[in-house]
């Protein structure tokens, strides 16, 4: 069906197969896919054969050239243009295949700005454009996946040279924003900005049955979640990558072992130990009930000892950067239970965007505080070194909740978390609630609240609780009312300066 | 400092001001720009002068040759290229200006593919491109804003040439994000993707002070927060936005009148009514103590009865559609009190994106039911029409919480919300102490839940605290024990089949 096909490609999977569907072809092509079609004895013109011009400057300068995009932007409808047309004894082109240098895997070695630049396609961008542009007469395609359809229509429809342009500009669009990414840089600056992705796995669903998902990565993003490789049990859940978001962000901030449980996108239960098997041990005690059904994520090995203790619980999701051979054995076993490693620890990353209606937000990550911080203030007592560290735990696992949010906290096991709360003292309550519940025995506990008490009535109910010592980052205009009811109780206070809201 | 520019310019704002200080420079150009130079007093050189090729294609075919290609991509490092110039008579261009078909403004409007495509730009992306790769010698200027700055540079630096060079390729991967999603529409089953947008305006910080943010519209996105016309107040917060968000959400699914409040992402009092001015009362008397320093939405214009009530109540935003000039005087005396003019009822949003580690989720939006399914099941007696009512309101609440959520209502009011919960029996008994806290004296109370309940536990809970009334969506495996459990206590429970989690 095609007669005159223009084709330029740096991929060349499949092409030959493709092409010879279409024997009686005419086949316009540039250097390295010309011989590559010859070498296949498929007969092929030489671009420079039809624009009577050689390829110059190492092939920077070939198709860019009237005799191929007159050829490629003549609308068949307009008696001028066909006149142009055969003025200068050229044909329309009805097919164009094309591909571009694979920018994306050469922008991940190191290389110079200049080096980086000879990577960026003018030439074969243009040509797929103007073709793309000219779908209502012309076939485009620039993803190999297609060949195998394509060849099989007796016609391609309007409709499917709509969709195969339309993969042209999506493509490009996505090709053209790594780059503005590779000289950018960080690109919080910007006026206009574009997010390309690729697909990584189409879900099942989405957070509900009835909703369509897709997980994507990030072009030029090397680390993140499509890294983790699924040992065992089905396919990830659109929750499941959530959840185990949610619990990266809290897990790469430590460098002893943790042990991260979530559900609904909110921590449930954390222990962190220079031992990963008792990291393990207090993360899953830390709130019994809520870890049912959860995900888990630890940053150190998984070996049998952790295993032993992660086996009778239902997880949807266990994560860890490695698995012991006699661990996988062992936890393999549960159908249902998918196994990833992954090193959360992998990179920080520096933004995050969410939708609103009609637009994104986008901004700099939060980041917990990691070390004890030299502008804290401690109104009462000055903490020890080790009730430095509880605090700091406490501090650490706060941010990851959910707002507002309270952490209550003994011997680095979460023993009361409250979190999505719309008034601060609920959050507290609710985490009071828990730590008696789930933990009555505890009495050395410490609280962290991701923002300042508005009031004074929290930290009464602290107190009240047994609780002597509070971080919080403080700021409110009560704060002195706040730590006149610290001190009246008996509460040692630190203050942050430093606020972690996270919704 | 410029010797020799080519210039193509849909938008001539600033240009010829700029190129004024430049009077010694060569310029190249195309037919409505050099029309326009000329007029300016500028001297110009045509195109085809330089190409020695006619204008063909009604302008489709004009810069796309290689005298202007070769003037473009030419390496002055490279003695080969400044051979192949120089036997072909050219300079190299040390400027490029360019800016594209506004076809963003055009695909607003109505018109048929055929006519949509003749907006595509082929030539200007080509040669702005074409400038970008080569950014180590050219300066290419895609943005009239940066006229000024340039013109002042005595020379501009390579780290500016290529911060230049990527504000192209943002600005074409954004232009061809958009040409992607108008031919292929809902953009769920590509393979390769890019999300286009411009600056709505630089945040003051995001979520916390210590990052940074940009409110940003999606292109080709007409409707949204961004249309909200601020009347009084100071600009929107990274956190006002959110949760505006989150409150239209909700808002959009009612017909009568509704009034949401929102704190931390999460809807804190509902109030429906067929008076405008009750179901701003409900809302406000839901959670009198959550719902300070909330924001919150109407789907009615406010007028004096309404702003009587808003009035005393520290908030901080209140968005309508409109504002009457009373309630405008009385509440815009309020220093820190955002109002905003803004329809929530706009338009359905098709899909929504949020970033996880290396990537993106994306997903179609979720929607509440907005009448009574026909397919739901109701286990015990039948609701009379009152009663279904009521229950499709709580069902529609409790949808628009962070899962997991209960929500209890009463005569179109949310009396107690749990929310946010890693377990359902929790969300439960928050639900549940809210109401006998804030709504005592409320008896008729029924409860949604946005999955179902795995164990029994809640339903006694519930029915101990008096509710007759449960609407769930069931699925679980204990649904038949959960079924018993609601037919002992004498609780009618209606099964939805569709679970309305979001997190």
């Amino acid at each position: 069906m095609f007669k005159n096909a223009l084709i330029s490609c740096s991929d060349k999977k499949g092409l030959a197969e493709f092409l010879k569907k279409f024997p009686n072809l005419r086949i316009v092509s540039t250097g390295g896919t010309a011989a590559y079609l010859r070498k296949n004895h498929i007969p092929v013109v030489e671009v420079s054969e039809q624009t009577g011009f050689p390829e110059v400057m190492d092939g920077r300068v070939r198709t860019l050239h009237p005799n191929i995009h007159m050829a490629l932007l003549a609308r068949e409808e307009n008696s001028h243009d066909m006149e142009v047309l055969k003025k200068h004894d050229l044909e329309k082109f009805d097919l164009v295949i094309g591909n571009l240098y694979p920018f994306e895997e050469q922008s991940k070695s190191k290389m110079s700005d200049r080096e980086l630049s000879e990577f960026i396609d003018i030439g074969g961008v243009a040509l797929l454009r103007a073709a793309a542009k000219n779908y209502q007469q012309i076939t485009v395609i620039c993803d190999s996946d297609d060949y195998d359809w394509v060849g099989d229509e007796a016609e391609v429809s309007l409709e499917k040279r709509k969709y195969l342009a339309g993969k042209v500009f999506a493509h490009i669009s996505s090709y053209d924003s790594l780059i503005a990414k590779k000289l950018l840089g960080f690109p919080l600056q910007q006026k206009e900005i574009s997010f390309g992705a690729k697909l990584v796995q189409p879900l099942r669903y989405g957070e509900n049955p009835h909703q369509d998902a897709n997980w994507l990565k990030l072009v030029g993003e090397e680390f993140g979640i499509h890294n983790a490789k699924v040992l065992s049990g089905k396919p990830l859940s659109y929750n499941n990558i959530l959840d185990i978001d949610a619990a990266a962000i809290l897990g790469k901030e430590f460098t002893e072992a943790v042990c991260v449980a979530v559900k609904h996108n909110n921590p449930c239960g954390v222990g962190a130990d220079q031992d990963a098997k008792i990291a393990v041990k207090k993360c899953l005690e830390a709130d019994p009930i809520s870890v049912f059904g959860g995900i888990v994520v630890c940053n150190r090995p998984i070996d049998m000892g952790e295993a032993d203790l992660l086996c009778p619980i239902f997880l949807e999701c266990i994560v860890a950067p490695e698995f012991s051979p006699k661990a996988f054995q062992k936890l393999s076993q549960k159908k249902n239970l998918r196994l990833l490693e992954w090193n959360t620890f992998e990179k920080e990353h520096l933004y995050e965007i969410r939708s609103i209606s009609g637009g994104i937000l986008m901004q700099t990550c939060d980041k917990a505080d990691r070390e004890w911080g030299p502008t804290w203030i401690c109104h009462g007592t000055a903490p020890d070194a080790e009730k430095k560290q509880e605090l700091l735990f406490a501090w650490k696992v706060c941010t990851a909740l959910k707002s507002n949010s309270i952490a209550l906290t003994s011997e680095r096991q979460t023993v009361g978390l409250g979190m999505g709360q719309v008034n601060r003292v609920d959050a507290v309550d609710h985490a009071i609630g828990r730590w008696k519940k789930n933990h009555p025995d505890k009495n050395d506990v410490v609280m962290a609240s991701d923002a300042f008490f508005p009031f004074a009535d929290s930290v009464a109910a602290a107190a009240k609780a047994g609780i002597r010592w509070i971080i919080q980052p403080g700021g409110s205009i009560k704060d002195e009312e706040v730590l006149m009811a610290a001190h009246h109780h008996g509460v040692n206070m630190i203050l942050t300066h430093k606020r972690h809201f996270r919704h």
